[in-house]
């Protein structure tokens, strides 16, 4: 199958080389060219200039960038992909952005006789590069059926939510989730060394009973430790969480801890931890 | 081995229970006599009106009752368990109260030649029924290493986590991550009924991923019916909270969310769900 894939970031770079692995043929466009160079020289596949290019004669097209303006910026306009994919192509949209803009681009894309979904992804780089996403989807079933084949290639669970925009509204329900459970597990774990208990044995023993959490048995101990020089960053977390409070604004959901938590990583941000791993909320009790 | 059990609420009268059937004689004590009598025709052991007279001869005295009021109301005073307590025998306090009685207790016992332990449990009526609770023991090694063969009857981990009282502590590191996953849990999962989703489907998927946690997996599709009338009530979560919030002003911790889901509670109290799983958080942004 002729793919193309617009965005070679720490997620789509892998992700796009599990597709050239599969052995489709992948064209590709990177906004900083030399990203685009290192991909191709790693997996042979081609790449282009031009979002318009990088699409052409191509079945099914990835997108995975940063934001809703950036996805805008390589869809629209004249070199933007949705004026190069032929008739029939499918776009899917990986980045995780807002449910209205999903709406919107599936308008233009159906203009176009083209097929859409929003499809954004869960589980960081190493789920990207190990081929272990969850990839929640929204769009129209037939046009889902046609492109989950290629998704599995990095998706361990790729499911349809509902209709366009359902993908990255599921994806806004994680990042609530997550910001209640990294806060609660910030204030526990402080709380147990403050206490003068063994912080990590604390953690163990309570990841056996109701307290157990995915972000308990994985990030307790680096937590603990004070190091958050990876995993998902405090600056994607809080652009994530704009957009949860937006949509929360337009559908009538109160979120006060969510809302808490964003403002939390402001202080973070603030300190210089734009980078770090969203567990870095530790830090801001850790002081004296 | 010859143990009493003061307090047969609904922990502790399976939890007796389980040390009945495995052998021991036990004697047992209750506030309100015709809970005991039950419990000696189910179990087959003895009972007395006083905790001193349940407590006469014991090797291992078990307490099991509401907040530390309560553990004084049977520890202490001419009838109470202390005074009625033979040497070298050993004092438990399974009640989830402050680490503060736990130190005071401790003392108390020592003076009198008695070992103790601060062991609260978490689990649940199921896993007190089901002889699977967690026991978090704070105490003397020697003291724990000759208490824990009897726990183990209704513990499936039973463990030391430092000295008097860190038992109590990690039991309330215990509660504080369950306040940041479970308030988190309600605005997502309010969140995607808002948005929608079918937020069974949501929460199946994202218990694949950094989202998961055992309150997703087992509280979520009751929380999505409206079904609260089972497990930990708010009223006791709310007296464990306020442990919580007491002892971080000692120890200078801060605990942002959890003291605000204390306050989210107090709103669910004063709806009359008191008695009402903690889940039922998502009782307050239902509303239209």
């Amino acid at each position: 199958m002729k793919l193309a894939f617009l965005g070679l970031g720490v997620m789509g770079y892998p992700m796009a080389g599990h597709l050239a692995k599969a052995g489709h043929e992948v064209t590709v466009f990177n906004r900083t060219a030399s990203k685009a160079e290192a991909w191709c020289r790693e997996y042979g596949g081609a790449r282009r200039d031009a979002p318009a290019d990088a699409v052409a004669g191509a079945d099914i097209v990835f997108i995975c960038v940063g934001n809703d303006d950036d996805v805008r910026g390589v869809a629209d306009g004249p070199r933007g992909a949705l004026a190069g994919l032929k008739a029939d192509a499918i776009l899917v949209d990986h980045t995780t952005a807002s449910a209205g803009l999903a709406r919107e681009l599936e308008q233009q894309a159906k203009a176009k006789g083209l097929g859409f979904l929003d499809a954004p992804v869960s589980g960081g780089q190493a789920g990207a590069v190990n081929g272990r996403l969850t990839v929640l989807v929204g769009g129209e079933e037939a046009t889902f059926r046609a492109a989950e084949p290629a998704m599995r290639h990095y998706g361990q669970a790729v499911t349809l939510m509902g209709p366009a925009g359902s993908g990255q509204l599921a994806k806004m329900v994680n990042q609530i989730l997550i910001a209640g459970i990294v806060q609660g597990l910030a204030e526990g774990l402080n709380f147990a060394v403050r206490a003068g208990l063994d912080a990590n044995q604390v953690a163990g023993v309570l990841s056996k009973g109701a307290a157990q959490s995915w972000q308990l048995e994985n990030r307790a101990h680096t937590m603990i430790d004070g190091k958050f020089d990876f995993g998902f960053a405090v600056d994607w977390m809080r652009k994530d969480l704009a957009i949860c409070l937006e949509e929360a604004r337009r559908n009538g959901s109160s979120l006060p801890v969510a809302a808490l938590v964003d403002q939390l990583y402001q202080r973070v941000q603030a300190r210089g931890g734009g980078r770090w791993d969203t567990s870095s909320l530790i830090q801001l009790l850790a002081e004296p």
